[in-house]
């Protein structure tokens, strides 16, 4: 029996396939195009379920089109252990957004496979549908739908762009499954993903253990002032409604600053009328994203922008709207499968750092109904969703290194 | 001999005067869309040519299509005194912007007629070609040009949104004259003008007596930070370019309210990019429009404005530099007729409102080569270039009042 410590993965293996998926839709600058349900993103679950079965995996599509593979636990009967990702990404997206979940997935059976390693478990790996959100809306809608968030007929009906229906672009591309192929419960599940920030790079770290995803509540604040000529209307007499959402702007960056954790606000949308050089500003519309690990903070940074919009609208004659347009509670990985990770970083002899996600992923959901952590490998520069998005095969090689040494664990393997 | 008090301008004329080039070009909603050397400029020239005759002016037009008609004095050879404004508007703008000046200075003319008023120095009533610079640009082009600040290859040139130049369109519409007829140095230059800002109508004031126009600066601000992703860059990693820019935006505003004179600073126009709710700003372009009467505190403002942006650079990490992309430089009235516009103000028995323009005026470039100054009608709300523009018919009449005894004192008549 293989010793955990002698069990390697095959690092030019790992590469080929990342490669191999950064073909499919690859765009002219070296990004990726593959939108989900498209024929791209067809493609890409073609050479997945291709993989699986070439691993010896069993491979089962739910009604949403998530697929997952499967390879036997010694004891009959009892939960996965839960590996992936997703393979779709945003236009013009970077490789490794992703599809690196679903590579290193695929990577760690191959792994076992070549060192004939039986787990007491089962493993599964996953390949989950429109994470991204940006073809249909809301994001990670497979994985939503697979725990329930989502109803089936909501599902079905969401359209992109052009009008085509979700329904019909997941029949059309061949992969509409059986809804008894819902991925439910698992023993644990593992996600492994780059940072898409600039913390682990900037400290110069390959992995992080993830704690949690970060609670999201995005609002619209709106400033009606009133118009009038920049050359003729005493400052006394104005409205200006930029000039009340500047003092509102700088305030959001105060609040989060003086936030009793690392809550994030950006403000990073924003819309003028009229806009013309000589016209004071008649209306300011912009939005305000607020991100934090604890819901109480992201209700307390809330009332405190409404509050400061309320005094603003007072001091400047403006009229100041907050309206609280979405919500996504925080979500607290499971300290155990955290835990586990963080053993795994250590026995591959790296420093743990944890850090919490910013941005959402497939492991929000699974944790509502099963144990879940991430893995996130650094991302240079902290870009993503662009074609500059990059992590090294070292750093790569570091992840799925983790994700194995973790899922041995999880899966138990002596 | 008629007493000058005994002279009375008529109201009912006057009025339906203005109503008559309000139907030229006359929108839907009840604005007025008559751009320079448009069809309906032509048909407002036409009528007002035909007023002219009627009058028993003697025409003339320049080869910049400025039309003059001249009454002439009893002095032989003597400068005369000028009066008028423009009859172009901007798009959908209003029925007294310009048309107000040159029926105006129409009905000081008929009242001298009916009143049988021969005065030493002639008077003229010019008709200006292009004030608004809307559809040829810059502002004050037939002025300007009359005065030698626009070469006539450059006025010429001038091109419209389609293309047509400002020399095709003269040609087009008929209104080619000779260059020995450009409106050269006069006794006085006299505008009648809606004030276009709320200062008359906050003090509850018919009429203002004009002292000057404000200087302007245009500065083209540029803030260049770093994008990233608002759920996963840390605040002490990020180069939010719309912070920066929300601090400089409010000290605009601080600017302004410490200085000196009654300056004014407005930012009218911003550019975010790539402006999406969750991605942090990367670069934010935004104008700032300086007014005041003193050119060497105009100069203070933009380098106050240039050092607070280069602190702001490096509080913030972000690269912000200041284009001075337009100047013009403040234009102080003649004290003389300043003097004549308030005596006559008094004589018509209102209060004597002192104040500077912070809009351009064709006065403006007259001023340059003779003694002038403006008279302002009260602006219901301070409203203008739209279709709620409005000035009481009592308004409108004491503003001709205003001009008829300053063009009495100022043309020698006892």
């Amino acid at each position: 029996m293989a010793s955990r410590l002698s069990i390697e993965i095959n690092r030019q293996r790992l590469h080929e396939s990342l490669a191999a998926l950064g073909e499919i839709g690859r765009t002219r600058g070296g990004g990726v195009t593959r939108l989900a349900l498209s024929d791209e993103d067809k493609l890409a679950r073609d050479l997945v379920r291709q993989w699986m079965e070439e691993a010896g995996l069993s491979v089962t599509i739910d009604d949403f089109g998530n697929m997952v593979g499967r390879r036997e636990g010694t004891q009959r009967g009892s939960l996965p252990v839960r590996l992936g990702s997703h393979c779709d990404t945003v236009p013009n997206g970077g490789r490794y957004d992703g599809v690196l979940g679903v590579v290193g997935a695929l990577e760690v059976v191959r792994a076992l496979n070549e060192h004939n390693v039986q787990t007491k478990h089962p493993i599964e790996v996953v390949n989950w549908t429109n994470e991204e959100g940006v073809r249909f809306q809301p994001a990670m809608l497979g994985s939503g739908a697979a725990i329930g968030r989502f109803s089936k007929e909501y599902v079905y009906s969401r359209t992109d762009a052009q009008g085509r229906s979700f329904g019909d672009e997941l029949l059309r591309i061949g992969y509409v499954g059986d809804a008894r192929y819902r991925p439910g419960p698992c023993r644990a599940y593992l996600e492994l993903h780059i940072e898409q920030g600039p913390v682990l790079d900037t400290e110069n770290l390959p992995v992080g253990v993830v704690e949690g995803i970060s609670g999201i509540a995005w609002c619209l604040v709106k400033v009606e002032g009133r118009s009038g000529h920049s050359g003729t209307t005493p400052l006394n007499l104005r409205h200006d409604a930029l000039v009340a959402a500047a003092d509102i702007i700088q305030r959001v960056r105060r609040l989060v600053l003086d936030a009793p954790s690392t809550a994030l606000g950006t403000v990073g949308w924003i819309q003028v009328k009229p806009n013309a050089v000589n016209v004071i500003p008649a209306q300011v519309t912009f939005t305000v994203d607020f991100r934090s690990k604890s819901e109480k903070e992201l209700e307390a940074l809330v009332s405190s922008l409404e509050a400061h919009a309320l005094d603003v609208g007072k001091r400047t004659g403006c009229h100041v709207t907050v309206d609280r347009y979405w919500l996504s509670e925080p979500t607290p990985f499971d300290s155990n499968v955290i835990g586990t990770v963080a053993r795994a970083v250590a026995q591959v002899g790296l420093p743990v750092r944890r850090l919490w996600s910013g941005a959402g992923h497939d492991a929000k959901y699974m944790q509502d109904i099963s144990p879940a952590a991430m893995i996130f490998v650094r991302s240079y520069h902290g870009l993503s969703h662009c074609p500059e998005e990059y992590s090294s095969p070292e750093d790569v090689e570091a992840g799925v290194k983790v994700l194995l040494h973790a899922t041995l664990e999880l899966a138990e393997y002596q």
